[in-house]
């Protein structure tokens, strides 16, 4: 893909749909946690909390990765996942609506 | 220290204190947990909480360490850090006793 450039209301969209992603991200995984692990009474389940935290934190740290050189396939993998809809980036270009789309067909 | 040998009751005595230990401190982190995250909003007290239990489980897993050689030790930092009381020991050989008694007045 080539280099696209990022006007300022497009860094804008682009943070403020990042950040509202990652936002649900975090909070579907609260719940989660809150649904799994309502009342900690065993050390276990307190290392399996540990466990459950520690990929997560992993994975959302790798995922949410915000340089514009990339930001178009993390656009496209949080559309996939359900965390981002494409509504959201209205306003960003033509040229990299279309790139983000060309990634979700694929 | 010499190497001490250890009875089949000596050996009930350690393991059921040593659990006993473990079970208080584990019971305790939970305590801490419930008091300092009694509800999770926001993603930053999410990776507070991971922080907290990586930390803790590290020094618990370091700490419970059962092995003959060392557990005199063990049980000296359990009883000096509250974990555990020297009264729970009772029925270890006087051998084992006076050794922990040198380490906690150390």
């Amino acid at each position: 893909m080539d280099t696209l450039s990022w006007s300022k209301s497009e860094k804008q969209i682009a943070q403020q749909a990042f950040n509202q992603a990652y936002k649900r991200e975090c909070e579907a995984l609260i719940q989660q946690i809150q649904e799994k692990f309502p009342k900690i009474v065993e050390p276990e389940t307190l290392w399996e909390l540990h466990d459950l935290l520690s990929n997560k934190r992993k994975e959302i740290n790798e995922k949410y990765d915000y340089r514009y050189s990339i930001i178009i396939f993390v656009f496209a993998r949080l559309i996939k996942e359900g965390w981002l809809d494409l509504s959201e980036l209205q306003g960003l270009g033509k040229d990299k609506l279309s790139q983000i789309n060309v990634l979700l067909n694929m």
